[in-house]
């Protein structure tokens, strides 16, 4: 919470530096974290053993409490009236969904504007902490441990390996976030413009300060650079830390790496060859398609164009990225290439199972065996995963809008990538779902980026009976 | 081929009684498959024992044969003029889909709407005999075993059981027909009618032979009949086998019968509170209710409302529901009810896991332990289904259909339903589509009625060279 308070200080700064008139509404809510904040350091825990089902617990009821607070600036400023949608709006922030229910972005104050940025490239931090450092804690049973034998920081077992694994992810993280400023200011853009668009590529959120998102600069240079770095955030991070540290022929043989980019090909030319006949010429498709494809695959959700007017057979692949997603231990969301991989090789030898009954095979990733206990982990998260997307369409289609906007408003915010299809396009928002419509999509989100365990914990009775009934043995 | 001259006599005998010129058109496929039937026989075998592979093989291959001759009267006869068409409206109604390309329905002559619809009647036989006597063939992992040890008809895994599992499965499928003929006649029905939608429930097809589907009759008494009956043959016929040798209570025990039912129960409540205000009186939505969700969730398809015209949460109620399917060993398709409950119980196990990491179960079903290979293989079955609905998806929406058509009417041929939503709805029909989406559909068809893995044998280059490297040997 006093990350927080100092975190929102920093948009406070700005309000102050625009005299946009909310300085108000920030310095409430930091008062009010800083109040509790302090107030909660000095009551000593009485068990400082992490387990890693409190680990989950405190990361999803954080992540809440944290989504809660960071709604206030918006509704004490008035600049959004209904606090259930200013806590969309800001969980659609800290998830890097981007999915927003403003009609009009540019009627916000600057500070807010900042502040909505800010969030996602807040969440694209703690979710790469989360998913390096936290859920490994969870034990063997991870798509994310794939490389955990190779010299990659994601091994942080250890408190204190944990601590410089998260060091070493924050400062790649800055590192990527100050090279796209640099190159965006190269296009004229104004420094603010460049800020809040690099929080939103590298933490692959998505919200943009124009309605027209990306497209409203109009410039081949920045597409490319946005694209660029939207794929480069795409990638598992421990990619980058083998660059580093000069392994670059480990990075090049990265199974989930030519998946994800083999991906990213033939969607874009399959697109842009559907879309040729609506631009002037093969380069304009292709840079539109190309910059479309990276943005929803990544989960980011910037546009330049509006793919709602696209032919059907565009639209459905970028409705099929969308679940996808990036690659695992990214700051994306979606199923992860490397889970799709999984699911792949598993439907590969069970077929084949089928036809020589006698075969017997390991399934291999990364160069290395895979345990059936993953395997089968990766089947039933799967399952979990449509059976909650099945559910959540139920609920959102009592809301009376069409198959599609339904099914595409929830899949966009369970894998936090943004805009869907028809009234939730890319020029349309979710101002017109109802409240309670609203509150399952931001359900969705937290459990698309917590990766649905947590949240499920969290609702889980059985978790806080357990808890009580040790501290009653303290 | 044989077998299947004798059953187009069947339509020939209608052709003469109703003297409506067709003749000729059942004649010469009649004739062909004769001499190509006796040609056959000639050829005595080099080898009759014929292995779970060889046995998949044949059943595919037989089913594609069938089909390709099945579409001649329609061909010949020049009703269905173009030979893709009538080879997608026969195998809609061997799979027992029961989607058309047609849209007036009445035009057809009275033998072609007696050999549709009674391909469906066959259909349903061969599904029977395909799931309960020849899966089984091919070793233990398959959730039509689950009550493999009960005294069920469904042990068959020698050739003289296997005969005679047959033979009672045909005898209780009759007797339905038989039942639901003489229940419809009294309604005061056209026996013709009577008989071709008994084919059509009883074989859980769908196709009517009035483009209104069964809504032309508008009777409460036919609508509660053919509910019954479509309610009966969705579920497992080893209950049917059961309740005949008086184990009553290992019925109602059976834990696939109840989340089948209660299914059913809960999405007609759904339903019949959502459209309330479209009707009369809560009867009145109550009947469409309940029928509709029958017809689709036993992958009937047979309606008796235009629920294209019904709200959001409905329709999305009902695409659910194509999904879900009917029973296993039932003549339905879909995933089948004992997937979903198994797919269910895995993710409560790993969810459980994650909680409690140290905790082990063995997941029970009709109170029986389930071993892992059958539920990784349910789990890997899922997963290839998703796969190939999505590639299908994808490939179908090449057409430039909007979202909701490509969708629903992909998941309704994959599931052998008939209708979808919006062009393909309960009124609409598969006429618009072009040459290559109807390949895919109908490909779709067989791949949901012969639950994926037959198809991917047939296409399989390793099978044929095998069969051919072998006979070098002989």
């Amino acid at each position: 919470m006093n990350a927080e308070a100092v975190l929102m200080s920093l948009s406070l700064l700005v309000s102050f530096l625009y005299r946009d008139g909310c300085a108000l509404s920030f310095l409430i809510p930091i008062a009010l974290l800083l109040l509790i904040g302090v107030f909660l350091i000095r009551r000593k825990p009485e068990n400082t053993v992490i387990f890693a089902r409190e680990g989950f617990v405190i990361v999803s009821g954080a992540w809440i409490v944290v989504s809660l607070f960071g709604a206030l600036p918006f509704f004490i400023s008035g600049q959004i009236p209904n606090y259930i949608d200013a806590v969309f709006e800001i969980v659609s922030g800290f998830t890097t969904t981007g999915a927003s229910i403003l009609t009009r972005v540019e009627d916000l104050s600057w500070s807010l504007l900042f502040w909505r940025s800010f969030t996602h490239w807040v969440g694209g931090m703690g979710v790469l902490v989360f998913v390096m450092a936290i859920i490994p804690l969870a034990g063997a049973r991870s798509v994310y441990l794939m490389r955990a034998e190779s010299p990659g920081p994601s091994v942080g077992k250890l408190v204190p390996k944990m601590r410089s694994t998260a060091m070493i992810l924050y400062g790649i993280y800055i590192l990527l976030t100050l090279l796209e400023v640099i190159l965006l200011k190269f296009s004229g853009m104004p420094l603010f413009d460049c800020l809040v668009n690099s929080f939103g590529s590298v933490g692959t959120g998505g919200f943009a300060i124009k309605t027209e998102s990306i497209a409203y600069y109009d410039s081949a240079y920045v597409d490319i650079v946005i694209t660029v770095f939207m794929i480069l955030c795409g990638t598992n991070f421990n990619l980058f830390y083998l660059l580093l540290t000069g392994h670059v022929l480990q990075v090049l043989k990265s199974e989930e790496l030519r998946w994800y980019l083999g991906i990213i090909l033939v969607s874009t030319l399959a697109i842009t060859y559907d879309i040729l006949s609506m631009y002037e010429n093969i380069a304009q498709a292709l840079r539109y398609a190309v910059f479309q494809v990276s943005s929803i695959i990544t989960t980011t959700g910037f546009a330049t164009a509006d793919f709602n007017l696209w032919p059907p057979l565009s639209r459905t692949i970028l409705v099929v990225l969308m679940v996808l997603g990036a690659c695992a231990g990214s700051t994306g969301g979606g199923l992860k290439t490397a889970r799709l991989v999984l699911l792949l090789k598993s439907i590969v030898r069970d077929t084949r199972k089928a036809l020589h009954p006698r075969s017997f095979s390991v399934i291999q990733y990364e160069g290395k065996p895979v345990d059936e206990a993953t395997v089968s982990g990766v089947g039933s998260y799967f399952a979990l995963y449509m059976v909650i997307a099945v559910l959540s369409i139920l609920l959102v289609s009592i809301n009376e809008f069409d198959f599609t906007t339904t099914v595409t408003a929830v899949l966009s915010c369970f894998n936090n990538v943004g805009p869907g299809l028809e009234v939730v396009g890319p020029l349309g928002s979710y101002a017109d779902f109802n409240a309670f419509s609203k509150i399952i999509l931001t359900i969705n989100m937290l459990m698309g980026r917590l990766e649905i365990i947590p949240m499920i914990m969290l609702a889980s009775p059985g978790v806080w009976r357990r808890s009580k009934a040790k501290r009653r043995l303290l």
